[in-house]
């Protein structure tokens, strides 16, 4: 929480101002981050509004759209225990702001007292005269002719009072002063609390990354016009951004070979996170996959398919890189002459140079780095997922992912970061619009339990977009190379609708690969450092399932927020269940967490979470399945079946409203 | 949480900062309001400090004392999970700030670095050039030879490596560069926190509140000279404050009767609320009491027996207030020309007028109350119980609370406001020292327990200081008018161990007074309104409880402060079990609830809380009964018989460390 008022010397200010403002929500660090938001959905903001004494407090919450200096104004309605809130619906993308303004509302005061005194049957004739006052005051700022009328109606003695009282405390009466409230000792916030709004994609989304390189023939490197035909692979399995490795020319100091072993021979492709060489560096792009013109018309073709293509922005270098001739000062350099390579001591990274975000030169860096990414947007990308941000400055992404949004507010930014959780907080705080998540290592129903009651709520849910991912090229977890094909169906089921962003390292991830690297939590004969080539129609490939999930999470709006996210109590421990819901859609999900064992059990539904009633028979359809049970109360009894499918994506329905909905419900 | 930085922007100041600084504590509403601290004891400051990449941080707290221009700085600990704590020890009372400042620790990341690679067998020749480097710079902006002397050794090539990098990362050298830090790049909070350092008794007091004019012989007014003999009674009991009802004149107009009836008649007493008649106003003395000479008087001798004594500050007037001729602008006027009297409509309370804290000349009225505080001070008042500060601006609190304790920081503040919870806090963060509570109303486990969770932690525990009253002249709970003596037994414990601060409204209550005017939750033929005659010497009276208890407080540092408190898992509904714990000093309460019935059942301590070994036998020494049991483990069995006392309040002793503490033990 913070500061909402300036701490200053009350007398040399307007001591007259008699209600505080507390707690605005939402803000983070109490301002100096914006919120989130998505347009086109209402956005609810409230405060505390803390008076002395018990007179009516009036408020108002102020909004403006980006760049805009005009505020508009929405009354704040008061919701108990002296929080005040209102909602709006911003309606276009960029850095919006809010801020909150309060005051006594002495007419509203004025008209419950008199009500109460008239009821007890006491004399109100010199009240009346009071009302009337503040009635013409009212009429006065407003210019509102009927205010001017009742205020001369109220004072009027010769007319029965009750038809003088009637008229003054009417409810539009008093709501009409309080929408024309005298501001003059009205206390305002005293910062704006900036709301970055995104395009609802930075909240929903579904990822998919490939290497463009394995798309080509049997052991030859791919190239974009190849790759361009895996496009509708991953479209018609509903993904919605399509992510691909660094697309730079690749050096080839140090080159790494299959494996990460140290000697490539004359014929390894390389990492492409080793980005620079003669050919040019983060603005060009690697000769074998193809020119700048091809990369253009492979977003081309993926913007009809309906996807947007994400780009991995990884800020090393290669020691082949242009910028370590020109640009030296932007390295550190040895007392023997040499530039220090990464390292994580005692590893060595020789064919990676970090950059020195603390040279002196910091601020031609930053703007070169900051070029990068508008060089890209130019040419059609507007996603980013950012290669371990978490090891350049912070404020330098906070610079930069701002004056990227500044032009382009469409742009989304996707942190790959696993590090200390206060540093992916920090992140994501600084302007990250989605983030990479310790979703992989959680296994129990506890450690799912309480890492997700952690992002639902604010603070985190107000600045940090989860974004799960069962696998990675870096991350092949134990739990996928020894449980076999029920772990899979678990971690699809799991990542798709605990979180609302969620993607998948494919085609290895749907072809099931396991086999890690001896000693290393990684793929063997991993893509990241050799051509792969995908038999992409397999019988066993998860292809179909992976599509029905993404139908599902398109066709029910409750999967498409985690906010929401409810944990239902079960009685068995491997039996995980939660529910999300959007107004009437309601997604409950049940996932047997054990790959080796049938397990049942009771779930103990919070049906109020649900919005079922206690006494009402509902539908659960599996969406997965397509089965149907009819459930009454709170406890209800299901199996799984890990060897069939481990998890059930069940939609509720409760109420036969039409024939329409009749049939639906059977 | 508060903005720890300003948010500006970063390319127009020194991008090379990069630690962030955030969750600086103690603060409230991110710096807006001073935290509370008692002088004498250590402060426990700690804030996140967050960096990219595995750098090490460097940080330290700043402070400085009341006035003073100058940061003294103390080297901040990291504590794991990026947070980072030190303390120090106020020594004098007054505004103290702290603010935090940090760094990357370059030459302490150096050390980690080249101890991993020299321990891995790497050529470290050129790291020591890298190292030797950073001593010189160290040693140059420090002036510390000896850092001279090591930059030297580490960079001379003739001595052997080994030597060199022993002297290099020597953990008293890498502390000593730590200590002198590189602060160009580093960050600063960017504001200072204020923490308002009290005396010791703003958070652990015991209070007596007694009317001076039922101290005189039966049926005749009481004078300061008859309260004083009353001193050494409350004094005897272990009190440490007496609160007098307000000592001024009271009015004629309006005066209420016994029992609050409305037609006094010409021997009643009134009611000391309806402050001011002829004879004056708030800096005048009840002439009935005595001169401005016997209060002080009174203030001596209370003095002498390490009493101080609390006034109440009622800010508002009767009609006859020389205020409402000598200042009609500080009230609100009626279109009938009348003043407007207290009203809850359609309650009328026509013999107290209210200030109207927004008159246009508020400026003079804030004064001019402002000197009523301070016209006490002068004549010897240190406690000041104010009486409904709910009903005037909170903006006053702070400004005038704020301006008396610059100029006399040792002065209390209790805020006797019984309102809405939001209302309550915001009085406490504006300034005052203690704030009664929700106390008379909590009866259950759940209640005491969840209330207790909410009081105990920050936010609240950093600006809100509990004082629990079983009773007070408006307030006979329901509970004490049918429960007998166990209930006052229970709340006697119940608010002197809960609470570090906690008073009663005596003789009413010592003498358990128990009956009720009907209809309200109040005593009959109440002291508010008439004379009382108390017979101090009755058998029953609790005096002796009451003295044993605060004696028992005194005595165990444990009970001196609220926020360690623990709640620990009873088997029976009726059992509440909580200890509290400072050092050594560990005191288990454990309170029968239901004051009619015995009741028995375990307790399942967290010895961990308590400090006790699982395996261990320890003894707990009832101090109220003095009875001793000897325990062993997590659960123990235990019963309670209301009709002989309703509670035990155990002190621990778990170690035989010498001769006397093993005669202590047994």
């Amino acid at each position: 929480m913070r500061p909402t008022e300036v701490a200053s010397d009350v007398m040399e200010e307007n001591g007259r101002r008699r209600v505080l403002i507390e707690a605005p929500s939402p803000t983070v660090d109490g301002g100096r981050y914006p919120a989130k938001r998505v347009a086109g959905e209402a956005l609810l903001a409230s405060c505390d509004l803390i008076s002395d004494g018990h007179d009516v407090v009036g408020g108002a919450l102020l909004y403006r759209r980006p760049g805009e200096k005009e505020w508009v104004r929405v009354t704040l309605e008061a919701k108990g225990n002296d929080r005040f809130e209102a909602t709006f619906t911003p309606d276009v993308i960029g850095r919006w702001e809010i801020s909150f303004e309060a005051w006594i509302d002495h007419f509203a005061t004025w008209a419950s007292g008199i009500a109460k005194k008239a009821k007890a049957g006491q004399d109100v004739t010199v009240e009346l005269l009071i009302g009337a006052k503040l009635l013409e005051e009212a009429a006065a700022r407003s210019k509102v002719t009927l205010l001017a009328d009742v205020a001369k109606l109220t004072a009027d003695a010769k007319k029965p009072v009750d038809e003088r009282l009637r008229a003054a405390i009417a409810p539009d009466i008093v709501a009409l002063v309080a929408r024309n409230p005298d501001l003059e000792n009205a206390t305002r916030t005293p910062q704006a609390y900036p709301i970055t709004i995104d395009r609802k994609l930075a909240r929903f989304s579904a990822w998919y990354e490939f290497f463009p390189r394995s798309t080509g023939p049997e052991g030859k490197h791919g190239t974009f016009a190849d790759a361009e035909k895996r496009l509708s692979y991953a479209a018609g399995m509903g993904f919605d951004i399509i992510y691909l490795p660094p697309i730079h020319p690749i050096g080839l100091a140090f080159r790494k070979g299959p494996n990460n072993t140290l000697n490539a021979s004359a014929t390894d492709v390389g990492s492409p996170w080793a980005i620079g060489a003669k050919e040019g560096g983060h603005k060009a792009v690697h000769p074998e996959l193809g020119t700048l013109d091809d990369f253009r018309h492979f977003v081309k073709r993926a913007k009809e398919l309906k996807l947007e293509i994400a780009l991995d922005i990884a800020f090393q270098v290669s020691p082949d890189h242009p910028y370590v001739k020109e640009h030296p000062e932007w390295f550190k350099h040895r007392p023997d002459g040499s530039i220090q390579y990464a390292e994580n001591p005692p590893k060595k990274y020789q064919d990676v140079y970090p950059f020195e975000f603390e040279c002196k030169d910091w601020k031609a860096l930053w703007d070169e780095l900051l070029s990068v990414f508008l060089f890209w947007v130019e040419n059609g990308v507007t996603v980013f997922r950012v290669d371990n941000p978490h090891t350049k400055a912070l404020r330098f992404w906070e610079w930069c992912i701002g004056e990227i949004q500044k032009k382009h507010p469409e742009t989304i930014f996707l942190a790959e970061a696993f590090t200390r959780p206060k540093l992916m907080y920090a992140l994501a705080k600084g302007g990250f619009s989605q983030s990479y998540t310790y979703f992989t290592w959680r296994h129990t129903k506890d450690e799912f339990t309480r890492y997700l009651e952690e992002l639902r709520k604010p603070p985190v849910s107000d600045f940090y977009r989860p974004n799960f991912w069962p696998n990675t090229p870096d991350i092949l977890p134990e739990h996928l190379q020894f449980g076999g094909r029920a772990v899979f169906l678990q971690r699809i089921v799991l990542a798709a609708t605990l979180a609302s962003n969620w993607g998948i390292y494919g085609p290895a991830f749907e072809l099931m690969e396991h086999v890690a690297r001896p000693g290393a939590e990684e793929y063997i004969d991993n893509e990241k450092f050799q051509l792969r080539t995908w038999n992409l129609e397999r019988e066993d490939s998860l292809r179909d399932v992976i599509t029905r999930i993404n139908w599902i999470r398109k066709e029910n709006a409750a999967l498409q927020d985690l906010t929401s996210i409810v944990f239902h109590e079960t009685d068995n421990e491997q039996l995980l269940c939660y529910s999300k819901r959007s107004g009437d859609n309601v997604v409950l999900v049940v996932v047997n967490l054990d790959p080796n064992h049938k397990h049942s059990g009771f779930v103990n539904l919070d049906l109020d979470a649900l919005g079922i009633p206690w006494d009402e028979r509902f539908q659960v359809h599996d969406a997965l399945s397509d089965a149907r049970y009819y459930w009454a109360g709170a406890k209800n009894y299901l199996e799984l079946d890990p060897a069939i499918m481990p998890a059930h994506v069940f939609v509720l329905r409760h109420k036969v409203r039409s024939e329409h909905d009749f049939e639906y419900f059977l």
